[in-house]
């Protein structure tokens, strides 16, 4: 596979499912338009990735995604030489395809990378625009689309982990937070299939189990685990079943926080139920 | 051996001895088919492992299970190149695998793995399920009978062997107990080939000892070391022989907690013997 | 792609945009011309970076630049073998480049670098002017253009990543800090194409922020960040937007400091606003 | 060499010189008929090693011993590739030796191993008696005569090192301690050649000197010491020259703990002395 | 290149400008021709690599000079194996071609070196005089004219880095301090061109300069920062603006220190001042 | 260069230069003859590498010495595969010499290495007296002559480097001393061609010099340095001269030291020197 096969295999093929809440999707285009990178700042699962698989369909440009951690190296995003056929053929990392090829190179919670990922960025968040691959003795110019996108949680940030001020000032920002109830139900929705009432009575019980912040969960519940809740009842199971498996369980150990849960989705769902204990439960065959 | 070959390695041959104890076969069948990845959650040796090949049987796919530790890498789990004939191959590792011709790929103990490995299955649980094979520059889009399955001990949950949120946020969970006696006696009986009420007194015994757990016991005693007691004295040994060196002698180095072990033991087994000591055992030739 | 030809590379096609504001450009002509190197000292974002391009400019001279971080090796600087056609081939790395074929070694935030990379420049900054590439057992005296330069951000430096006294005491120094409110309206409008008079407001908007260090900010805002603001106005957006973007989010996570620049924006571009809010933005379609 | 060949080098030529203290070599044998896995506890130079060496001859193994350490890697147990004329060769490591071709697998002082150690062998010790070799994509069944045993010093025991709870729960165990003078004394006559009186009174004096443990001494002295002070003695030291070296200035670097040893000695061994000073040793040409 | 062709290399061309000050030259003399290795011990940049280079030319003897580091291996200073052609070919490391073809292996501040650099000197510093390469298996004897010279600053020296007594016992010691004002005067005048009494004046400011070690300066400035002030003297700059680019913001970040400093430096060049400032500078075009 | 040479090497040429104090000679060859591995213990510089030398001469075998450092791994000691001509070949290390071709393997301040270092010579060190290697899948049988000698120096014996109980028990062990002053005087006056008369009174002043241990020495002096001391005055330099640099500048950087040693020196060489000041020196040309 060729370096121009593999940038196509990035294209967004169809539009994700995002809707717009604030000016957002201005602010990214002018961005891209004005060579600015952006920084997504924002609680897990709010819709950071949705968003700039969105705005990627949207410009047409291939999306390059790359989830950072502290065992990625430079080398895992410039790239490295394989051996082939007797000789050495070098390969382009994910972030070299987007940058000779043009596209959005998105680094997915960057605080987690360790510095060489972090520093090798900044050559082309500046003026510069450049890409040394120290490797081959190439100096790569961005292609005029390439663009540079993090992702970063302010929850997670800490001294240790923090961004460099060298890197940060290399960025404009913005921040999101989990969607307002109509538009998460919209999201459900359309994810589970589940019918509009159902989805409203979700994104409402996922609004009030946010508040619970603090309070025992370290994050509020994702956009993503309400899904989980939508798929599983539209399987179904019953919804205090899905919200047990889908929620409860995943997001805490303890058994106060667990009855908490479960008891806020009582309160949206108990109506569905038939029995006394309000845990009686579909057992689909 | 191509990779076709290999996966079809994986599959389980004879349905394993597995009692459904709750509604864990139905929400893991509809988490399969809603394509939503799960956390199996509880103390060692409860039988999660044994579950999840249960399931993988019955949904008729092949089972990749990989025991997480702090020195998997995400090379381990991908692939890597190797050289034949001067030439370098390029060899699916066992997530690849699972991923490219469908399965399930098993995370045993998460929590022991290194970031860099719960990190790269990030883009396989989410709605994008790919999977970026950054030394070769493919795009491998998941196989529709490609699941995720982690499993988790909450008992060694420690602050910085936690998963991530963003992690976390990506699974529904089943939560696990040890099976109850009558459950436990069947497993023990069809493991070992002892007698139904000798199984049913070692499931009774282990209950008990169960109960020592946080008095001197880390954790209670597997389902597994009370079929070594029943293959044990199937072999020849007395149940004290059996459960001293199957249970006590293993789970413990402290003289007064092995006594109170083996004097449980006495509780259940002390007819069985003829002398006042409680200590004579056979000795086979 | 030969040596000679990487190098050139490296050349600056343009004069890049820098206003001199002290004697930095004498000091930098006359240590180059009396073989002195030299350490720029000062915050993020002051300018340090473009005025060793434009000095570079000036004296006809390539620069390599590397971005230090703690896992930058000695092999990164100094080069490798590579294999190619069944043999090893050696590749120069940056700064034996620079050191070979003239031209000026810009190490950017030396004390991030391993205690290897800095000692690697010791034979090459006293009157040895010496690199002995252990690799290939030969020694590289250093082009007469050869100037090695470092950058050092004094507010980072700490006992840990202090640089060596025995490093130190081979180099002359300059400092630097933010271009005073003139020189920086100058710097805003001909990167962003601003007009200006806003030019000069978004100059003393900086300013006043700058006050806020050590009140919520660790560094001031740096003048690339008003640059960005400048384009994101052109772009379309309004100035208390492009603000809140290019500055307030990058810059803080805190909901205080935060509003503390925003109320700072509003000082100086209330005037352009319709509505009392004063948070009424401009959405360019 | 092949496979073949190299577990052949394995086989214990003659029936080492072990004296069965307990029911140890009953338990061992059922537990290999009946497929556990197997822990040896006790101190250091207690006879684990020789014990496992005699079951191994008796019940017609190979026998693979591995010293753990905390440098073991997963890949020098199971196996890795080698070059051989322009290509891979996978050459099996010592687990993977004993697994495919049967024999006792035997890992020395376990809980020194690294994690990635302990783990790879968990898929070996339940049920399903597989090793999956990720490098190959091989999945190896474990021949019928396969047995993992390991051992383990409990007075080394330490939250950081000991045992995971996953990986103990396999086992059955075995506890060893020294073995009674009678035994000892027959274990120093064998293998020192020393007459029957004699041995006995240095296994008298091992004894006594074990009572120091916790006085000075972290271990009490092991029977090869003993034996080493026999053949000492064999080779024409006195026995107070003998203990002095082989014993006193091996356990301890304090003074009055050396005394203390050879005070003991000299309570055994004073009538074969001459002088007063009970320190004149026979000097042999 | 051949390694006759690559110690040759090593050869000190000229007569470095070094003036004896003690016995220095008379102990290294008598050291070298009784096969003692020698320790130069002083503070940074007070002429002990002058020093051995002063000698090495003076005894005719290549030098081969390495700055120890923390990630300084073993192999870096013994060589290693290169593949060319198809083979794998040995490279000497600097230590093995003094060794092996005779001449001073200089290791420079070796407390900075990890352990097994240390180490290695060890075989070579007693009367054994032997190095073991056991990548080849050949054991080198050192050529008649191999010597071993360490460089030390007993300032750093701390617990974690001082050099172990095995080490340590090995060498006979030179300490070196600053230069008297005579001496350093001349150097400044050699090395920078400037005039007598100006290099007089300068060499008696340095004095007054370290005097403020230990009230906000960890070291007296070096002679070679002199140096420098008279070169950019030399190029045009006055001696107030030179001294604060040499010295004042190389040695300090703090504002006092720097006043301390060019205070210093008024009272000995005030009087070539036309303005009351005590700050006009020339400013040459 | 093949095996053989190799190992022949490292045979003692002539007879080293060593006095018998007690009875080490006997306890190391019956020691040998017995088959038993040896410990030697003492401070730096008291004779242990001189000892093992002297009876490898005396056995008639070849000596292989390993330093041990903690970078030293398993495959240093053991060997690796190179690659010639397309082809990997096995080298044996240093260790898997003497174990072939028999001889004493001498590892050198054990307490150094690293953990997988000292558990590989586990099986050397008991009745096996095998070495498996791993990488070859070999077993290889100690060759008859084959004999293990480790040193350690109690002196730096820490809880963290300590040698482990299982490692300690495999070996007898001799105790070793600074030599008494008629020993050393012999020792100083044929290493170092100085008179009788000078040589007892350096060796009197070096067991002066010892008593300052713990008076802010850390160890005596080694006799090696006190040889120093007699080959400096023998190439001219006067007692003081001699002893400052050979002693007072190597173990120490405290002036109060190093005056009480230099003292100690006047006390002894006093009459020696003219003036007053006792510090007048020979200054040969």
């Amino acid at each position: 596979m060729n370096a121009k096969q593999t940038i196509e295999q990035f294209r967004i093929k169809r539009l994700p499912n995002y809707v717009v809440q604030d000016d957002e999707d201005v602010v990214f285009r002018v961005a891209f338009e004005s060579k600015i990178p952006l920084i997504l700042k924002g609680p897990t699962g709010c819709g950071k990735t949705r968003f700039v698989e969105f705005m990627a369909h949207r410009l047409g440009l291939p999306l390059v995604t790359v989830s950072c951690h502290e065992d990625l190296t430079a080398a895992d995003l410039v790239g490295r030489f394989l051996f082939k056929e007797d000789e050495t053929v070098w390969q382009d990392g994910p972030l070299t395809l987007a940058v000779r090829h043009g596209g959005i190179c998105y680094l997915d919670e960057i605080v987690e990378a360790r510095k060489d990922t972090t520093v090798i960025i900044h050559s082309l968040t500046d003026d510069r625009r450049i890409l040394f691959i120290d490797k081959t003795g190439e100096v790569v110019r961005a292609h005029r689309n390439f663009m540079m996108v993090l992702s970063y949680n302010p929850g997670y940030q800490s001294i240790v982990k923090d961004l460099k001020q060298s890197t940060k000032q290399r960025f404009a920002s913005i921040n999101f937070t989990h969607p307002p109830v109509d538009i998460e139900a919209k999201i459900i929705q359309t994810e589970s299939g589940l019918g509009q009432d159902d989805s409203r009575t979700l994104a409402e019980m996922g609004s009030k189990i946010r508040q619970l912040k603090g309070f025992g969960l370290d994050e509020g519940v994702s956009s993503r685990l309400l899904v989980y809740v939508g798929r599983l009842v539209k399987g179904g199971l019953s919804p205090m079943q899905a919200t047990r498996h889908a929620i409860s369980q995943t997001l805490t150990d303890e058994a106060e926080v667990l009855d908490s849960i479960q008891n806020i989705a009582r309160l949206y769902f108990g109506d569905l139920m038939d029995d006394a204990s309000g845990e009686a439960e579909a057992k689909p065959s």
